[in-house]
């Protein structure tokens, strides 16, 4: 099977691998796949049950949804709810026979063992997870650039030949994302750790908002409306997601309640309370940078603050004329001296010709 | 004293009624203050203990900070963190004798009772809270426009005369922000609901983050970024906030633990996790829009949706065409009749003319 497929893709002219792309499903996350695929050049056809959401996504430019010999289909993509993603690609492996099948599920372990009881040969069904996605729904909430930088999980298992994935893989790249190889298990953790659990938490903050007076509503700010956005996601979509991924979102969210339980025994405790804010901003800062990026180490130079307001805008002014790209500003104090000093992180390349800088413009530098 | 500070105003040359003000604590609330008076002409004079704050808060557009005669100052704000607030209003009370003194403590009945304790006199003490801040903390992240649309909660009590409250109001207007006016104990409750608790909860959510693999914080997406943002908070300043409101605090988070019992009890029925994810929708659609503006009410216009994508793009031309502005776009499904409509929300004031519109470019209308 994996030399007559390979064989059948050497032959094929297409020059992108992928193309011709099935897309099951043309919700939010399968119209967005398709325009970002489009975009790349891929010739994308759009299945929907309800085909007013292939129609709406077709013209919002995901792809046509005109019918394609089943047998010319490289991949395939299987964007519908999890509920239904084991029946859809289960059938797809059948409709289309030398196609590649993907889906986009969040939760992997359960459909890896669910088509595996069946007895369907999976060796052309590769997992996969793109983590992007929003609170909204449907086609009309696509964007082709909703995968650019994020990471997209391929969960590939021992059945799986080397160039199907690399096909999955290379799918995923045309859409932007970076892609993650993982085990079925593992993802599923991973997932209910940095997304499940999270929806959950914003959900039950969100939930009390029910209870309140809507004067208190009115005093709202930034922050609640953060951590309950993702709340007001769909609640059909959520309940595939959670119930198919209990037994790990049980484990995390056990920690949590006992967490909970130590800070109600500890409210009245300054340290303790303390502590507990500390380990959550520990918490935010162990999350990489928004695009995914190693972290960078910065150097600080630290100049004394003069004590004119109008030498402040002037120290200002010479940090901007340096060129160099400001990571963090700080400001530090030196208690004993009666002195401030203000801290200028930038990256190690940079730290010595700000410093050079600094000195010519006459500033005083920390030794 | 009402009377004679009232025939003081009066007799003032100043154009303002708030001006000179008197800035103690120049970190990110204070100096965005200063920032924001001074560019409405205010003349802002700043303090701080510790002396670099001031320095750069002034360099930064936030005021002066030369020494003023007490006597002259007629507005004071107290922006020190909660702890210090009680005896930095005490002493204010008596070092500027013609001055309404404010505040900005996130914490409201705790600080009434105390000065009321103390037996000072607190009639030129009109507690105020206004509802803007960040993850940040110090003069370098302040902004003028930081209140510009956000709530500002002035707690006055029975001893306040209307002329410093007025004071206050005219203060927290000129920085652009929304005035409410709430008992302390009512204020108080109202913040552990809407912010003190949704604190904790990202904090809860973050510090999870700090007990699994590097690996599965690369699955990380905008979701659980935005739910754990407020936990980078600084948790000196957090400590204070949550040990000064903690009986109200408590009463919430007893409520959530039930809550999360219960789902831990439903995990595995999918009907339950479904409720629970819509209470939190429900919860998270309760928040008034993002300025605080009543919510309106809106009309659908809704057009059945041809079945051919270019004619679908032609659609979409002449909803901008028709020059309304649409609210929100949505499918609709008629499964009886396998015809998809697209829901066009518009102005109530709109509508007629969106339908007229697009009546006249051909395009069918549900009823």
């Amino acid at each position: 099977m994996t030399v007559e497929a390979e064989s059948h893709a050497a032959s094929e002219p297409t020059v992108c691998p992928v193309s011709p792309v099935v897309i099951i499903g043309a919700g939010l996350v399968g119209a967005s796949v398709g325009m970002a695929l489009t975009k790349a050049g891929v010739e994308v056809h759009l299945l929907d049950r309800v085909k007013s959401h292939a129609v709406v996504a077709a013209g919002l430019g995901a792809g046509e949804f005109t019918p394609i010999d089943p047998a010319l289909v490289r991949t395939v993509v299987v964007a519908v709810p999890p509920d239904a993603a084991t029946k859809v690609i289960r059938a797809s492996l059948t409709k289309y026979p030398n196609a590649v099948v993907t889906d986009v599920a969040s939760v992997k372990q359960r459909l890896h063992d669910r088509l595996a009881d069946d007895g369907v040969e999976v060796s052309r069904y590769v997992g996969s997870h793109p983590m992007a996605g929003s609170q909204h729904s449907g086609p009309l909430t696509a964007v082709a650039e909703l995968f650019v930088n994020r990471t997209w999980v391929i969960t590939e298992d021992a059945e799986n030949p080397q160039w199907a994935v690399d096909r999955v893989q290379h799918l995923a790249e045309l859409c932007g994302a970076r892609v993650v190889h993982m085990a079925s298990d593992q993802h599923d953790e991973a997932v209910a750790q940095v997304s499940h659990v999270p929806q959950v938490m914003s959900s039950l903050t969100a939930a009390r908002l029910r209870e309140i007076p809507a004067e208190h509503l009115t005093l709202a700010g930034q922050g609640v409306r953060d951590v309950t956005r993702i709340a007001a996601s769909d609640p059909v979509l959520w309940r595939q997601i959670i119930t198919a991924n209990a037994p790990a979102i049980r484990r995390e969210l056990e920690a949590i309640r006992a967490d909970l339980d130590q800070l109600l025994a500890d409210l009245d405790t300054p340290e303790q309370v303390e502590q507990f804010i500390d380990r959550g901003r520990q918490g935010a800062h162990a999350l990489p940078g928004k695009h995914g990026g190693a972290v960078q180490t910065y150097e600080s130079v630290v100049v004394q603050i003069p004590d004119a307001p109008g030498a402040l805008a002037r120290l200002f002014a010479d940090i901007d004329a340096a060129g160099v790209n400001v990571e963090d500003l700080s400001i530090e104090h030196d208690a004993t001296r009666e002195v401030g000093y203000l801290s200028i992180a930038v990256s190690v390349v940079q730290a010595p010709a700000l410093r050079a800088a600094m000195r010519d413009a006459g500033w005083s530098l920390r030794a």
